[in-house]
């Protein structure tokens, strides 16, 4: 079983990079299927479970994951079982034994075992916030400078979840095999080369 | 004329992977040739030319690169004199129009306006000592521990040359448009994905 995981900066275009090698090596794609998949379980909404996984607090959770809970007020609780149980469909995925591409979610460190190949995108701020504006839901007016704000938070957050499980450093190249700076590139012609990355690293 | 850079952590193999490069893709290759000419145009040993340009000072010169050099010692005089020859000998190479990889040496921070195609390569602190030792010249019994200190060392000073010459931040990922973690690699293997993406970079 093959395992493409990519982790990604807020807007640098990583979901859009895993779709085009999902398709160009005919793999699973798993993203916002992740999320359905725990709204499902939790019977929850998916956009609320979406929000809270990607505006949890964990940074003022006193314990180690998956420690005793204790003390630990209802809100963050409620956030804590969601990574849990995001946990347990990530590994669900992997037991399935087909080959995938999971975007996010930190994949590449819960699956560690499984010898992932694993890739970080990252981008210049001013293309993520050109990116991010583009890309914006109708009715989202977020200025220039908001939307910068709201990409460095989201950020904050995910590289504060890959710590609270216990991964290497988010965003540092020693914990990725390959990183792509998708700033002056297009995505869609860049997908082939890493399709080929990819494939080195599955035939070592 | 296409110029793919590679700047490395000491021991990563950047070196080798460079030379794969050039040989896949038909480029000319730099590396100890930029020192041969540096040593050549200042009538000075090439073996000096590399200590003193890899262990330069240049934390200590309180001034910005080309400016004035009033009240900088002999040593930094000299030091400051080789990197200017270094960039004189980069930016020939770049007059002279042929695709090429240049390895090192901050040629993507100096040659910026001919848009090269900038890596780095970076690999585990295990992996880079098992590299040099296997790679030690004879008669250089350093310990592993040795082996760790130096390698931490020079780049460290690749990152403070870095700094002077303007360039973005040393290994951060936004600096490069492709970073490599060679660690589980076979460079040889890894070479031909490299080549493809550069390629897909040029024909953009």
């Amino acid at each position: 079983m093959n395992i493409i995981t990519i982790s990604r900066e807020f807007g640098s275009g990583g979901r859009e990079l895993g779709k085009y090698l999902a398709d160009l090596l005919g793999y699973d794609y798993y993203d916002r299927e992740i999320v359905a998949a725990i709204a499902g379980q939790k019977s929850l909404d998916e956009k609320y479970v979406e929000k809270a996984l990607e505006n949890h607090i964990w940074q003022t959770v006193p314990l180690t994951f998956r420690q005793s809970f204790a003390g630990v007020n209802r809100m963050q609780e409620m956030q804590t079982g969601l990574l849990l149980e995001q946990t347990r469909v990530i590994e669900g995925i992997a037991k399935a034994g087909k080959n995938c591409v999971i975007v996010g979610r930190n994949a590449d460190v819960l699956l560690a075992g499984e010898k992932p190949f694993s890739i970080f995108v990252c981008a210049g701020m001013e293309a993520k916030i050109q990116r991010c504006m583009e890309r914006a839901p109708e009715g989202e007016n977020l200025s220039r400078r908001e939307m910068e704000q709201n990409i460095r938070r989201i950020d904050k957050n995910r590289a504060r979840t890959r710590e609270l499980l216990g991964g290497s450093r988010w965003g540092s190249s020693s914990a990725y095999h390959l990183m792509i700076n998708t700033t002056e590139w297009n995505i869609k012609e860049l997908a082939p080369a890493v399709a080929e990355f990819a494939d080195c690293w599955f035939r070592r």
